[in-house]
């Protein structure tokens, strides 16, 4: 993008690292019952300051009127009381969660008289950029928070005034349970400058976590100085193996598609072996036909049935986010494995079979995030998993893969106990 | 460092990186009896080409002479029938080390009836970097076999002969074993924009490991497009709190700083408390002095003794790897993690006390990879850890920290397994 930089923009980060790397120490060892009631003091007040929120979030409102924001992200950067709530209960739903920090694991004795284990410890800073939504403001502060990280959230320029109303109740809350304020901060001005300083920081923040839509997360790849925790496509696929079960199949393959259509772990793409297409397909099209699912297919599919399009290359390269799903009929498993390869994502991928060694060989050789037998695709999930929150999907294999919960924001330090023993 | 690159050295790389991402796919479901004969194979070559081996270090030999390299490089450069042994040894040991691919860990049953684990995967194509020793040739190659990756490896152009036939023997243990050959490639060319064609390899290298000295791992960490698993500084610190056992003490900190002086978890600074300063370094100081150590100690240690130079902001910021050691006398356990926070380098520091709150406040409150109580830095390594190998240490928090072995390799992805489950 080559953004020039303000010099004002950039000191103004760097004073904010600062502050967040002094805050983090003192995180880093905060005990959990002083974070537990740190989330409690933040709900409290956002409840308590509603009027407040409102009032603020009208002003962005009434800005995005102004300059013709388009209506899906008008509705994601409304607050009302629902939402309000929600981020109260979510705080409270955190401070419910096991700290994960200081756990220490595996303390076993070494042939030399040493105990060795380790010792679950916050990364330190983490930076969340993200869009519209004002509730991630809470949310992403609420994770960092319970993991013993200081945190840096820069929130889309349209949410300005709602990010700082909400910024200012955690500071509050922060200081009711006598921890750092510092350790929320949200970078409190519309300069576009504040995302290239952000992601220079490298001394400064630990990880950086882009959540939005692919435009930020390429760029945060592509200029951050530290690692990224991201997200990049989710081309799902579900493979209805010749030995799965009809009735499975059929439920499976529905669920993944039109539980919801907007989210990443939605199948974008369903394969079927050959000889079950016909029985399968029979049930399966007249359902996404009717629930106004639009089928593009592969030749063999389109001969079998009417009303399927046809399916270029690029559809089964393609996350729809939409009614939209790609069919392909296949030979078998090996066929399947190698559709998912060539054109999946390594999100999640889902095959139904009733047959172990089949089973077994999937799980083990499609390499997503997560892979799945006879389970719907839209199980990926933090909340799902049992995680209790999640801070995103990641699709890299380095540090964290899949669901991201609190402690995908921690790392291992070892822990050495000994009586005075020295090495030979 | 602006190297200007050759169009052939880049797609020679390129060329590299495609087929070790092809063959990662199938060393990622390689059965662990196809590993451990690879590496059963190429430790028998490694011995039966003993002669080769022998003769082409004696060409990398004779052109360091030519070339005037210092004589610790000619050292760790040579090969001899105990350093071939060694790689052998080396590679066996690696074949009697657990497969850690395809464990599944913490599969249980969710609220929906879903069961939810994690398997744990290998991370791809690992890239790794070093200097002058051909043996790490053997050693890297047999950590990226065993955990199920492909490996790119980049020796010192001083070894590039000894390099080449360690290689081949590699490859030719491959094919025994019904492996794909290009499951472990050198990058068989002096040319030195080989590097930075690497670095950039973001879509074809996972993880790059440098293994070498401080130059060529900042280079690494700059200009690389891909995580890096990195080793910078290891300022270790041991700490003598009042509440020592002095006979611990003088032992735990003689060893620390004796045992070797050229290792990066050896103690470069010594803080003693105050209150038990006088009778520790009584036995100590001597200690050191006849051992041949140099000590630079602060104001108050000088005035108790004779023979401790002065030491300056910057020797507390200094690496030695050397007979030399910083001292400083402190108040108490406070000012001595004050001090490892501010001239430390995270890497490992020891506590010395039979205080349980102390020690219990040292694990927790100091960042480093490593922390200790009542016992040597020098522990600080894989084997000692019971990791049975080691890629390096980490002195980052990002992924892996402290000594990095097979699973520093892996990641893990989720598994799920249903019996026709959806999403409600």
């Amino acid at each position: 993008m080559g953004t020039q930089m303000q010099p004002d923009i950039q000191s103004l980060v760097l004073e904010l690292g600062r502050r967040a790397r002094a805050a983090s120490r003192i995180m880093a060892t905060a005990e959990t019952c002083a974070k537990d009631r740190a989330l409690e003091e933040i709900a409290l007040r956002l409840v308590a300051e509603r009027e407040t929120l409102l009032s603020a979030n009208a002003r962005d409102l009434a800005s995005g009127r102004e300059t013709g924001l388009e209506a899906a992200l008008m509705d994601r950067l409304e607050l009302n009381d629902g939402r309000i709530g929600e981020m109260a209960a979510g705080l409270r739903q955190v401070a419910t969660l096991g700290d994960p920090i200081g756990e220490i694991t595996d303390l076993r004795f070494r042939p030399t008289g040493i105990q060795v284990g380790r010792m679950r410890v916050p990364l330190g800073v983490i930076g969340i950029i993200y869009e519209s939504r004002p509730n991630v403001t809470a949310d992403a502060a609420a994770l960092c928070l319970k993991s013993g990280n200081a945190a840096i959230l820069r929130g889309g320029s349209e949410a300005l005034h709602s990010n700082r109303a909400i910024a200012a109740c955690i500071r509050a809350g922060l200081a009711a349970a006598k921890l750092p304020e510092y350790a929320v901060q949200i970078i409190d001005t519309a300069d576009r400058g504040a995302v290239g300083a952000l992601l220079a920081l490298r001394d400064f923040v630990d990880v950086i976590v882009p959540r939005g839509g692919k435009g930020l997360i390429e760029r945060v790849s592509r200029e951050a100085r530290m690692p990224v925790i991201k997200h990049l496509d989710g081309i799902c696929h579900v493979y209805i193996d010749d030995r799965a079960d009809p009735d499975k199949a059929v439920a499976v393959a529905f669920n993944a598609k039109t539980q919801r259509y907007g989210t990443c772990n939605t199948m974008e793409c369903l394969l079927v072996a050959r000889d079950v297409a016909v029985p399968v397909l029979q049930r399966l099209v007249p359902m996404y036909l009717d629930k106004g699912v639009e089928i593009r297919g592969c030749e063999e599919s389109r001969a079998m049935f009417a009303g399927i399009k046809a399916a270029s290359e690029q559809d089964y390269r393609t996350e729809y986010l939409a009614p939209i799903l790609s069919l392909r009929i296949v030979a078998g498993l090996d066929e399947a494995m190698e559709h998912i390869e060539t054109y999946g994502s390594h999100h999640t991928d889902s095959i139904v079979t009733e047959d172990l060694p089949r089973a077994r060989r999937f799980l083990r050789e499609v390499d997503s995030s997560s892979v799945m037998v006879n389970a719907s695709t839209r199980f990926a999930d933090g909340f799902e998993y049992g995680l209790g929150a999640e801070v995103g999907i990641s699709t890299d294999k380095f540090h964290a893969r899949g669901p991201v919960g609190l402690e995908g924001l921690t790392s291992q330090k070892w822990v050495v106990i000994g009586d005075g023993h020295v090495r030979q």
